[in-house]
């Protein structure tokens, strides 16, 4: 017989809301992603990041290393997928500023990208962090289209918390589904419908 | 005034069956995939293949050179997209054989990932590509579980030309689209609709 030392810290409901400080907003997507995926909820993926590759090595027969590549730069969005026969395209952006998103955040290419997503009848969006708020966003591509065309016409260079606030769809944090959008893409898809 | 030699080779249409041999399917896939683009009837793009990243050196400030990295085992199908509202997922197949298609280049993650895609009302397919024949086939996600779930019941190991040729839907090559596998997918999309 053993005597085992009892010493238990008092329970303590984990804060959800501190727990993911740390952790970078992607992780927290693919995470989701991979509850969506397991729980047959929805086929969503991050696509790999885009690599040129220059030179490879065959240390062994079975084995390519290689040795000489470079980050390209990604011609569309992160995220895309299937959600309810939806087609899904998405981008996550953290953000350290408490009162506005910088649109210089957002590349012309991507806005380009979200722009033919709606015009072909996908679901396109921007799911924004405010890390130091602990406040997430999904803001839709039209809106962002408006932002954007809206800047280039002299108009502001970003999009203020409070407009985030007022004209956007927050998502909760949550566990296991750390940041549950697809309920805020199901309010993109009602409206659609209507 | 100059005298410029006249010597023109005779005019001769160019045979595109011919002129494809040398260029990889995914080439020619990829190629397709940009006209797509550019003449906005989709948009489909080739996900980056996917590499672990070991080492990564910074020989200048704004430069980040990777100097050890391997290739990982791609989850799902090479593409996917979007096209007149549907989502789109495929992965691009050449085949040596001139009698049959070899069931073992589909792996399983890739079976499991069109199966997936078939649930929740994507189109999912392969584009099989018989280089000495010089044929292309649309074979569905259906055909294929078909097919693979037989075999693991003991039926045979792949597909023969015959099944292709009475069964798939077969591609014309074309130019400039090289690869018009989006009028295969318009029958799809007419058998769903009925």
């Amino acid at each position: 017989m053993y005597n085992y030392p009892i010493k238990r810290a008092p329970y303590q409901a984990k804060k959800i809301s501190n727990s993911n400080r740390g952790m970078a907003f992607e992780d927290m997507i693919n995470s989701s992603n991979e509850q969506y995926l397991s729980r047959d909820i929805a086929v969503i993926y991050k696509k790999p990041t885009p690599v040129q590759i220059v030179d490879v090595d065959y240390p062994k027969r079975s084995m390519a290393k290689i040795t000489e590549a470079y980050y390209k730069t990604p011609s569309t969005t992160d995220y895309n997928g299937l959600y309810k026969g939806f087609y899904i395209d998405f981008d996550a952006k953290q953000c350290n500023s408490t009162t506005s998103f910088p649109l210089s955040n957002v590349h012309e290419h991507q806005i380009r990208h979200l722009e033919r997503v709606m015009k072909h009848g996908g679901i396109g969006f921007l799911l924004v962090y405010f890390n130091k708020l602990n406040e997430i966003y999904l803001i839709d591509s039209n809106q962002i289209l408006e932002y954007h065309n809206n800047s280039k016409n002299g108009g502001r260079k970003s999009i203020s918390i409070e407009d985030f606030r007022s004209n956007c769809i927050l998502i909760k944090e949550s566990f296991p589904i750390r940041v549950p959008y697809l309920n805020a893409v199901d309010i993109l898809i009602d409206k659609l419908k209507k």
